[in-house]
């Protein structure tokens, strides 16, 4: 199930009472959309100076959540700032929309890995070093859903390098 | 293992001694790189016409291969066009390169969902009514991998519709 | 173990008490019985009138279940209308009555693709797209149980769509 | 991966060479559909009379092939007529189109069975008094899959049965 | 974890207080032993008049656990009469008491399903039409416990029945 | 998959080739029906005359498969007269037949241990000192199928005999 | 994780106030150690007299613990001194010592198997009638620990005696 | 299934043929019995000198199994003198005599873990700097197998010795 | 999830309130810093003296905390000193930084295994007698991270040493 | 098991008839001996140069293995260069060499990642821009086995930069 961290179900609360979007919360704190997202999943982490302005913009009080958005309190067990990400994800993912995407992977996982080494070589696409959004492209036929990942390119150490 | 059926093997190889990339085959039968390789790894399939014009491109012979592109052999289960799709994908991967992709899921799946619900609704982002791609984009900080994933929009049948 | 969310349960308590059935339910909101069920296991989500009507036909005064009806509070994680489905579903399922519906897959369930596939080619039945039903048939050998999956057709793309 | 047993693959061979559709095999020996195919995969036995029908049918000389219809042969486990059902599913799908069978339990299981409570009484639909077919149904908005499941509704034994 | 409903341990704990044996128990409803057991387990349930009758025999109070055992309340979600069988079940057992019967399946398993066949034809041993007992044999070699297993024969739906 | 040892299946290929049941073959050598046919799935292990006797009485000529009845060749890992047992079976079972035994413990197993524990103390029912029957029950309503286990009661050792 | 059943923390809590260790609160009760450990985790039963010394010896007051230990209240599933085996075990052990132990059988398992086999002929080593214990046995080259597992050989039961 | 790499399948086989047992090849070589069959499971190495021994005291020709046991040949990656235990040992053990090892840790596990703390401090048995045995000890109420696990103790480095 | 006993979480808060790192908690108590790390999270304890040390360098009142420290508590099973380590561990990690640690060895560990056995024997790296570090390399490139493992190496008990 | 690329066995049998150990092929390549070794395990790749070097160095003739030293051929998927890293790796492992590794993991892995945090920041120990030794380390006590893993440290990108 999608057990939020305490702080992260209060968080959520704030938002739902505010009525704002994750998107609308992103614009007033000039950050991108998913990231913003993954903040309130607690699967990122940001400064004391931006958890504040989100605490206005939807009304939150509870210091605990908003300690909890600098990577403060319990979930960062005891390290300032660190956070333990991943920690709702089930695997294999049972909720259709989350199956979805898992099952482009299963289907194109290996074609993504292919013309990945055919245009940069031996490496990986960063997760790290790593950008992504959400869009709604309009389209007659039905709108579409279009997700980005923009990673950066990591070539293996070469054996000069070690 | 990333075992290929045995059809698909020799599709590899023939495209390997052929020295073509899939962008290239794919610029050659005028069709997606990413749906080019699927379509080798098992994961797409086509028809009589466009495998043999990838059998031409890149030169292979063996007729099982050719016939295995459109569908038929083994891997079509006695069904003429019929593929099994993500057969050769393992549950968690291991290769860096696919767990990348996977490790994007873990800490982003959650957000994606919420912002196509904010953007879209009570409904998934097709993996069906879909396409995808690799690109590669040019950066002084080091190039990136830019993967799109575009897929329309599907809501819920609403209860007047059942 | 079929672990329902705490606002599944208490409209659960409000039925059992109403002594009324999801049929009698489903013919009171004017929906079908299978997605009324649905809406009280947290598969399915419905708009705040419907939501009314249900707790008024139940005699449901719990405000926080009336909401979740509507996608809102702890299960929508925060996002207006946005539920998590399949949270209630172990794998497998050990219960007789689910496990002999998870039986037929096991049995029939590549009969059920080869013949999707000869009747309508390279696609899926969609799940999303989707009304279904159970009903009683009378049988002098012994009544029965009729359930219709009853989605749509949807292709895969093809190439020249991408 | 969607492994069959060699009678059976030799099954498949045969058919696709004839060119012949599951329902049109099925009409000609005059039997269900789904029936049929799942005999191919091994699913499902028959008598010797129908196994050899088929073969007419078919064109399929392998006696291996035809014995194995009939239950007997390396899959009998020397037991004449015994098959063991299930041997190509996989736990859970990764192919779409199991896929989404399996998504339409995880969803819609639950509410399958507190319906067939509320129409029946405690027990089960059979999955062995058993019929179930596939249809294609004509829709102007796309036309759709049926799937009928169709059992015997069996109540558990009452305590003074015992 | 062979962890019980709460309605369940309320129900032991009477039991437990009271005295009494599953057997006595058993005897005083005039119903079979392991029903009667399979009640407290939560893998049974009965009318409100039985569990009335059992409610005396083992002095118990709380309601909640005597309308447990007709199916009413948390365990029956929502559904009067309806509970979810084999939720104290773990996969695969480490007591060695239900170990060593799961060892008799491993060891045995096949066996019985090729004298089942042998003597049956294709169908199963219903575990719906079933009934079961546990007694005690006297043995100078050291007294036996004797489980029978006794389930309708259900032989698969002939085609012609479709 | 019912994945039979070599030497196994060829005794299989040989009693279906002689037409002899299990039943039949037991009566012929004087042994009980269960036991014999878990000697040919590789679960029970005789003596050379018993091996014999029974190559004699399905017209076995292959060797290897008579010494394997002894528990000699490939599947005694070197050592004379010993098996593994358990080796077709898979954890949980898919074949219908063979589910419906699990399903038994699933819903039963707990009540089989009170049980157990209320007639003899704490201890278990050995798989070991073990015997096991599968019959056929005339029964007006269908016939039933009938098993029986019946092992020794082992109690735990107390402290006193450690 | 090693979660104790309520009653065997409060067990636990009592025996570390008292200063006791498992040796000599078993040499004060005169039984072996490992079971005496045993007990204390849940994974062996006694009389009520046995409870009471232990008491005694470490100063436990709460009845439910006392209890406990002779099987009664919620561990024994409403039968009178029955316990549930094996409830804190993980599969498989993280905890390092732990897994040595279950190392052993990885690396020697088949071992023990055949020499059983040669010493004793088909049978088992019983995990029942049974008994262990863990000595210090000094060594110049540092002490050793020495773990001793004596348990009763039990054969199979021979067809004759069926 | 225990499936033992190639070379130690010729072992077996030789030995079998041989009609040796491992009691009496392990005196021929002076050797310990656990370790002389662990060397045929591939689960132990030796010299060459050693390896000479045993191949002559069972008649054994085949020069890759009489390297395999030196740990040459396949087994050994490429690395003289290397094996890679533990390739047998299948995660739970099915076969009964394995269970039963496996079940005396589900049971005592803890148990021993605690008196190895109580007895030596922080630390662990070796299963490295270990030896091992098993005797059939004559008893007038059936023979019993003992099995002795002799492991030097190991204490955690402490933070002085870091 | 990251669930750490509560009397470590205690240790958590009291750290983060006190604004020290672990490198600081180490130098002052005069430790190594993983290892200082590893007694937070409980994978490690420590005599009562450090513990007393450790409660004054962050502040520490709560007393039970102060005794897990040195092994005292819940955590320790009943016996002094006593620690389960590893419980804080999911298997496979979902977290990146875990993942990363974790992919070193699916992509080198059979190398490691390899280099060990060239430069040792056959043997193994000890993971109790061993110290291992984390490090901050400067490097124009980037800053790298150094985590050294130093264990004993541990040879094989020589059959001769049994 | 440890199933080697059949390319990976052919390498590793050359290697060992050549005598040569990994360090003194990585000496004669110039090459770092965890990498070397990491190619002979499929798990790193080279070029075509130095994958001749190699081949002289061990007297290998297998054009098939050269190649795939370069990364052609079978396991390169059809695409030149490229690897699937961690095919030969199982979860959890065996193999006791491999296991410690993996359990200094289990016992140290929060602790290593609590460090990096404290000494780096929000990001991870990259396994791709990595370097990693094993060295044999000289103690009077029993000499060491010291490995270096050494890994550039990457940030998460700062929302900024998204």
């Amino acid at each position: 199930m999608a057990s939020l961290a305490p702080h992260c179900q209060t968080l959520m609360e704030a938002k739902q009472a505010s009525g704002k979007t994750f998107a609308e919360i992103a614009a007033a704190i000039g950050k991108p959309e998913v990231w913003t997202a993954a903040l309130f999943f607690g699967n990122a982490v940001t400064d004391a100076e931006t958890a504040a302005k989100i605490a206005t913009e939807i009304g939150l009080k509870d210091e605990v959540a908003v300690k909890g958005l600098a990577g403060k309190g319990p979930g960062s067990l005891g390290v300032d700032g660190m956070i333990v990400r991943g920690q709702n994800w089930e695997w294999p993912p049972k909720d259709p929309v989350l199956y979805r995407l898992y099952e482009v992977l299963v289907v194109y996982g290996y074609s993504y890995k292919a013309l990945i080494y055919e245009k940069f070589g031996d490496g990986i696409m960063s997760a790290i070093g790593f950008r992504t959004s959400v869009e709604r492209k309009a389209d007659p036929k039905g709108d579409r859903v279009v997700i980005t990942l923009d990673g950066k390119f990591l070539p293996y150490s070469s054996p000069e390098e070690w």
